[in-house]
């Protein structure tokens, strides 16, 4: 039967989701964890592949285990066998040909700065220190112009293999609670760095050197290098995945 | 001339402020950057002792300079010479005889404790998680008992080397914010692990397994065996420390 799993972790410490020889990835660290509780060698198949530093509290995986075991067990199981930056929130018995990749999702992710007078240590970890003053107010206008179906060229690293650059933000918010400013954005799917070169675009709104209406231009200009700089990978963390269609669950 | 500095720092990879020759600590980082700083053998007085796994967010050390450098600059000259996770917030100019653990203080604690379903790994590290309900209003009952003047020879760790066990508890507030729940501790200073041993209490309240009302008994026992575990270190973060007196800020 094939298991789906909902992966949560904080990405510091590992080199992204995607399987490396030679390096520790959340892939990595699942295939052996499974493998070694199946039984059996095993490769999940994931739904996002995150870079190295970027956290995740809801990336999908999913394999087919032989296994005698209720669907729900296995993120219990799994669990006892991850090390304590990874885990799994929930396991579910899904349809044999159910492909993280290969359905229709809306994804979201959170960037975070954080806006203190001194970097906090506790942190460092999950959210990008800038010293002085953004408004949130220019990022909100800013960010509305970046709305709807795109060519998103210009917020795409130039190191990207997608054939196409449309995509479609359904939503960006963008909020402060206390010293934390979060930029809130929900797509159909997002191009190579795309996030973060949005979010280091927003700051530099922020900071007053891009007026929000040039974002509209830099959009269309369709250039990597009319766009703000990519903002580091700490502050981002892919929040959640929805997909349409019915998820069996077992049990 | 005398500077104090305000320092933030996550504990998680520390075995505790005090130095020790073997271990890495918040207080031999200090010693070691500000002696590589002002080029002469230094070490910092303390205000709290944190243990092992245990968070700062506003320690305060002092220590003595002949450098000609204004005092708010040693914060970000220090910066440049810490880990990430250890960050001076503030540094500023006291009177010659300023000593952190011969004043008036109040130090405030927070005790966080994570109640999602299953571990969040963004929250391991600041967090203790818990599995199962735990009630904030019997936890909040329970809490008033402990103000005020007492002897905290139940909560306080047999291993301690304290000639007295009294200290006064100015307030605990017990609250949640979504999964979260905060303990919140102001007194005039507090016993080896007095703090971890109030939220290890506390949590056997809010799961039903003490009565609030008998928190008075155990806090009458005088007895350690008679009080709840001691919380994990994780969770514990030294929030603030106020002091009675002038403080002489340099410019």
């Amino acid at each position: 039967m094939r298991i789906l799993l909902e992966v949560a972790y904080d990405g510091t410490d590992y080199h992204g989701w995607q399987f490396q020889e030679n390096a520790d990835t959340i892939e990595g660290e699942l295939n052996r964890a499974i493998s070694a509780l199946i039984k059996k060698e095993t490769e999940v198949i994931g739904a996002s592949r995150t870079d190295a530093g970027v956290h995740g509290l809801c990336n999908l995986a999913v394999f087919d285990s032989d296994m005698d075991i209720p669907a729900d067990k296995y993120a219990y199981a799994l669990n006892t066998m991850l090390p304590p930056d990874i885990r799994i929130r929930r396991s579910v018995k899904v349809a044999d040909d159910f492909h993280p990749r290969r359905m229709k999702v809306t994804k979201t992710y959170r960037y975070t700065i954080d806006c203190e007078e001194f970097p906090n240590p506790l942190k460092t970890r999950y959210a990008h220190f800038t010293y002085g003053k953004i408004d949130v107010d220019l990022m909100s206008q800013a960010a509305i112009y970046l709305i709807g179906e795109h060519d998103f060229t210009s917020f795409c690293s130039t190191a990207t293999t997608a054939v196409s650059a449309v995509r479609t933000i359904y939503d960006i918010g963008v909020t402060r609670q206390n010293e934390d400013i979060f930029i809130t954005v929900t797509g159909n799917g997002f191009l190579y760095n795309m996030v973060r070169i949005i979010a280091g675009t927003l700051m530099e709104v922020g900071r007053g050197r891009i007026a929000p209406k040039e974002v509209k231009d830099i959009l269309e200009a369709k250039d990597r290098t009319k766009a703000g700089p990519t903002a580091e990978a700490c502050g981002l963390a892919l929040l959640k995945i929805d997909w349409e269609g019915d998820l069996k669950i077992d049990g």
